[in-house]
Parts: C-alpha cells; structure tokens; sequence
C-alpha cells in the first residue's frame, strides 16, 4: 500500500483466490460463532506456544523481510517497525495469552425483560461475521488483529503490507497451529496469499463475504480504503487531540499534563497537537510550561498574544490548527475562555480525544458535555486514549467515526447483537 | 422517488438549497444534544397540540394531496396509505406525545469503572447528529421520524414522497410550532422544500452534514439508497421470514402461530414467507395448518412431499424460496429435521426474524443460537417483530444490517456514546 513493489507470489487469479477466501471465511463463521471460550482460549494459547516456538523461523523470514526493505532502501521509521528481535516476539505471544485472559464477549445478555404478553425478550451478543484488517508494515498485527476476530467469534482475512510479507507468514501458521489444536476451521484466520494491491481493490467489492473492514496504519491508506470500500469500514482518520488550560487550572498539574500529552510519545494518536490557554491566565502559566517544553525538546508554534511571552514561539498559522504533527511540535492558541476553547475544538478537532485541565467543576462538566468527541478528559492526559489503558484489553484501532464503534475498538466492538424472543404460543392480536 | 412526477416548487437552486438544510441542522445540533428532556418533551406535546389544533389546515392540505394522487392514478394501497381523516391525525398527535413520554435516551451512563491510577471512566450514551430521512407517501412519517430524532437529540432533515408533499408540509408546521414553544432552533427538524428528485442525489452526498442515512419504504427506494449513499445507511431490505415447525411442535400451538404469523398483517416485514416442516411430522401436523390458511384465504406452494397431502397446494420452485410475498400467499417446504431448517434459512433468510415451534428445549437453544438474524423466537408468531411490541416504543424500522443498530430502530438506536474520562491530574508514564 505504501508503493513497496508487489511480491511475485505466483498468484495469477487474484479475483479467483480473493472469493475462495471469501468463501472459506463465510464457510467458518457458523462455527466460530458458537466455538466456547475454552475452544477460543485453546487456539490463542496454543498460538503463544507455537510461536516462541518457532521464533528462529520467525527471526529468518524476517531478516528476509528486512534484507528486502533494506534493497528498497525503504525509511528507518518503517524498518523499526517491521524489525522482530527475540523480546517482541515474545511480546506478541504474550499478547494472543493477554487476549485470551480476557472475557468472552460472545452470548453476553445485554439487556432481557418480560412483555405483559408473556413473552421474554434478550438482547444477547454475537459476533460481527467476516472481520477484513488491512494493514501496514508491523507483522505484530498479524497476531493481534487475528487474536481479537478469534476471541469475538470472528473469521480474519487478513492484508498486511508487502515488507512484512514472510514475517507475517510465519505468525498465521502459528495462528493455524493453534486452530488445528482446538478443532476450528483453517478458515477462521486466513491471509490474503499476495501482495498485489489489486487483491486489496477486490476485498473491498467483497460484500458477500465481508461484513467490516478495518484499516490500519497511515493517512493514505485509511483514505483509500473509505473512498474505495463498498463494505462498511471501522477507521479513524486522525487524533488531531486539543488540551485546554482553563483558568481555574492548577498551573503545576496543567504544565505536567500537557509535557505528558505531547512529549511522552509525540506519534501515538492520542499526542495533544494544540494547546488552547485561557487568555486570563496565559501570562501566569504559559512561561512555566513553555519552558518545560522546550526543555523536552518540542518544537513551538503559537499565536501572536503567546509568542509575545517568549520569542522561541515560531508564528502559528491556520494550517497550524488543522495538522496532526505526531512530532514532538505543538501549537498553542490563547482563547477567550471556555467557549472559546469549547469552538476552536468545534472547528479544528478530528473529534478523537481532548481534555481540561481545570479545578472548577462547573466548568470541568460544561466541556465534558459541549465537547463532542470520541474521549473528553479532565485533568488527565490525552496519551491515556488506549484501550488498554480504558481497561478494554487490547485493541485494533480507535474509532473516530460515530457509528456502531466508538473511541477504542477491542473484542467487545467487534461483535453486534441479536434479540432472542421466547414465547409459550403467543400470537400477536 | 416512486415515479410521481415532482410537485414544481419554485427550487431552483437545489444543491444551494440542501446545503443551507446541512447548514443549519448542523447549527443545531450542538444545542440539541444538550437539550434538557423536559425541553425536547415541550416542544413534542406542544407540536401534538399544534396538530390537533390545524386538524382543518392538514385535512385541507392532505386533500390537495389525494386529488394529485388521484389525477396521477395511483394505486389504492398508495391512497391508502396517503389519506388522512380525524382519526389518524389524532393517532399522529398521539404518537408524538408517547415520544415524549419515553426514556431520553441522552446523558444515560452505559457503563462507569475505575482504573488502577485512579481513573473514573464512563461511556455515556449521546445523540448521533444530523439524520437524514428518507421515505415514501405515508405522511405520518413526517411526524413519527421528527419526533424520535427529537427526543433522541438529533436534527433530522426529512424527505417524503412527492405524494404527501402538502400534508408533510402542515405536519411540520406544527411541529415547528413544537420548537418554538420550547425555545429549540428551527433548524431542529427541517423539510426538503422540493419534491425533485436530485435533491435526493444530493443529499446521500452530505458527508459534512448528515451523519447517517435512513430509508424507509419500498425495495427500490432503499436499494438506490444503499448503492448512491456517500453516508452510512440504516436500512432493511427485506423481511423474508421463516416459520420451522419442530418434530417436537404442539401441533395446535403450530397452526395457530403459522396462521397468525402469516395472515394477521401479510404485508409487514414481519410476517413469515416461508414455513418449514420437519419432514418426520409433516403428515400429521400440516393438513390441519393446511386447511386453517385455506380458510382464511391464504394461496399455498409447497414442494412435492407437501403437494401428496393437499391438492390446492402449487408447486413452488427456488424462487419461491427467495420470494417475500408480502401478500397472503406462503410457501412450505418439508426439511431433515432442525439441521435441515437452519441451513434452509442460511440460505434464503434475509436474516430478519425466524421462529422455531417445539416442546423441546434443546431444539429451541440450538435454533436461538444457530440462526444469525436479527430477532430469533420460539414458540411466537413472527407478527411479533416489532419495536412497539418489543416494548422500545416507535421505532423508525427495522434493521437487518449488522452494524450500529440490528432489529427495531427506536430512540436509543439513534444515538452513539462518548467516553468521559475524570482524572486528577494523572499522566501516562
């Protein structure tokens, strides 16, 4: 996806292997659906140990994977990225056992009540069906994404991208490992045997046989899989995440927050980007934090009320308000208040995560309830938008859209619902 | 959208038209979602009030309407469902005010939890933002689909048939009325102003505007709408609904719910299409349900086991088996047992409602479980698929899609969550 050339895999019909992989999927799903959680569990947990296991395979076809991402001279970003050293593979083991551990979301009763009637109405979870991932050069998702269908009850058709191609081999026959070891269908995890983008163009036509599709990795990718996609997608665009210092803020807690939800990790989704500061307090807090970040090695960029405070502050423009850097650069705008800061967000956010750092409770709820995003904070730090850290296990993405998934997406967001009607003849009057 | 000719409006402009419609139901809808109950509740009894009051307005409007119908020569089931008399406005009004009466679905908290570091997080369930509606000539929709945005926190954007174009429009004069009354923006509920159809076009392409899409009518309206929309749709497309009537079935409790099932209201999605029979059964239960469907007027095609047992039974052919009749007309076919019946419905189910008859517990759990459609019962009439019979209050249709909302589409599936998070200045380490 990411223009790396295609793998000469010696896939000709790529129409004919993309709906045999459809049809494998559909095949599996009935199966799946009803597999018990011991059933599930066995199959991750006997993935682990296949793994560590098999990780001097591993290690080989990934130091394939890297010789070739060497040759395409491709950037060191990416090559961190798709490197695998004894350490993450355990990780990625210890991952599949983590979801494993969790709680089965399959056939939890959500709601169930009595009709005057008589009859007995339950909203019970199922799985969604057939999960597509499309995704980029980290062959750790291989596992993590295959793990989370499997745990919700839903067949994979995995597409990793093409520099992870022999790595991400391995992982799916260690996932195969573990199926065959709890009886489930070979088709209940499967990888698009190519690396052709074309295959990507037909899975996303596969309405038949695909009930979602997940993208993961950059900007280009997750746009051309919505613009292109007939099967509903799950994706987030962008984590373009505001913190605002109200005026009631703690100044001390505000410059610890905002050092954290910038410079902890600039590139996750959930960095702030843009720092909004009530105009009233700006003088009095700004400089403290200004020279915390600077200190930490960010790069500023402000209006001109802020650059006054501190000639380090590059000027800031428009565009400034609409880009997610995930680099250790920050813009800062000062606003009149909380309704100033409540419509820069209305204007500017992705509508991922934002936060007040304020002590007034008042206004604390006021921006929890106008502010409409995924995740809306109080006094805590914007890098905590994570489904691990939510307590929801492990994820596949955060979702920005506002329908069926919201804000992280674990096992619990990979399923849907049924309602199950029990009845002792009633017919309707 | 069903071939009537477009009422001349005086729109010319119809892209400026609609975007000024998005423009000012995205205004809105900040101070929607905020909207107290007690405000949205107002506005709902007072545009009940205005209803009842301009009974003499709507008659009017709606027999301008039915000479249009008349000059055009519609069908009578399209009159039918187009005319309006004392009565059914007094039913509209009195649907408004039970949406008043419901829940608010706004502000509930779905789930709250406590991390580790000390963190309080709760998903708290929010309206979805503008919605836009799409449907056929029964004017009440113009008031039922108005209300349940309403209450739900949304701004909804309506577009009714050509046909009802004079009714809707005193509809929504009244329930502007509503909005004024509690002090909501007018931009709450809106109308297309013209019955041309490329404002339809438009619409499905307001991706800044509507946040979802949701079709209610015909087959054709909700597959253009499926295959033209930019925006994410809600919709059913058919209800092709089995009856299976076990070898463990009460043959008296049987013929009663087939009965019902098929001929209380034969042209509702919820009524059952096709009934299976198990085949170790069939001659002793279906003679008796033969005879009951005869009498009450209903025309049988069977396959060639059924056909041995009554004369009056037509063959059927696969394309029955794909057919909903929405007409009293029902096919039946023998099949091995309850696997034979779930995979029957796998195959030709639209995945709406099935229902299982049996005194057999293991049969009914094994079905419930089995079959992946949006509403499962045992031992009731598929007649029952409803949201009002459900107890959810109106609904705005049935989904048989998997994501977002599955089975009745009341107020709280108009909605999606936030996550709150509540910290005391924690930072990620």
């Amino acid at each position: 996806m990411n223009g790396a050339k295609a793998i000469d895999t010696g896939v000709a019909d790529i129409d004919g292997v993309m709906d045999l992989l459809g049809r494998k999927a559909r095949a599996a799903v009935q199966e799946l659906a009803q597999a018990s959680s011991d059933t599930k569990n066995t199959a991750l947990r006997e993935a682990a140990a296949s793994l560590r296991a098999r990780t001097a395979d591993l290690l080989a076809a990934n130091a394939r994977d890297m010789a070739d991402a060497a040759e395409r001279e491709n950037a060191p970003s990416l090559l961190d990225r798709l490197k695998l050293d004894k350490a993450r593979i355990d990780a990625v083991a210890a991952g599949l056992e983590k979801i494993a551990a969790l709680t089965d979301p399959v056939g939890e009763i959500l709601a169930a009540w009595d009709r005057p009637n008589g009859l007995n109405i339950s909203r019970v979870r199922v799985p969604l069906g057939v999960i597509g991932i499309i995704y980029e050069s980290r062959p750790n998702v291989t596992a993590d994404a295959g793990g989370l269908c499997l745990k919700s009850g839903n067949a994979a058709i995995l597409r990793g991208g093409s520099e992870s191609f022999h790595s991400s081999g391995v992982i799916l026959d260690c996932l195969q490992v573990g199926l065959a070891a709890a009886g489930l269908p070979e088709g209940s995890i499967q990888q698009v045997p190519t690396t052709n983008r074309a295959a990507v163009g037909k899975m996303l036509t596969m309405t038949d046989y695909i009930d979602i599709v997940v993208p993961r990795g950059g900007k280009s990718l997750i746009g051309r899989v919505q613009q292109e996609s007939k099967i509903p997608v799950i994706a987030h665009l962008d984590g373009l995440c505001h913190t605002y210092i109200d005026n009631a803020a703690n100044p001390d807690m505000a410059r610890d927050i905002v050092v954290n939800a910038k410079m902890r990790r600039p590139g996750i989704c959930g960095a702030t980007e843009t720092l909004l500061v009530d105009e009233s307090i700006a003088a009095r807090t700004l400089p403290d934090i200004i020279e915390a970040l600077v200190a930490a090695g960010c790069e500023l960029r402000g209006d001109d009320a802020t650059r006054a405070l501190d000639v380090r502050i590059a000027p800031s423009s428009e565009i400034d308000w609409r880009t997610e850097y995930l680099e250790p650069i920050l813009s800062i705008r000062q606003v009149d208040g909380l309704d100033g800061a409540i419509e820069h967000i209305a204007t500017y956010s992705s509508h991922h995560t934002e936060s007040i750092i304020t002590d007034d409770a008042a206004h604390a709820e006021k921006f929890l309830n106008a502010v409409d995003s995924a995740i809306v904070m109080h006094n805590a730090s914007t890098q905590f938008a994570d489904g691990g850290e939510f307590g929801m296990g492990a994820e596949i993405g955060i979702s920005t859209g506002r329908l069926h998934a919201r804000g992280p997406v674990g096992v619990e967001q990979l399923t849907t619902f049924k309602y199950v009607v029990r009845g002792a003849g009633q017919v309707r009057p």
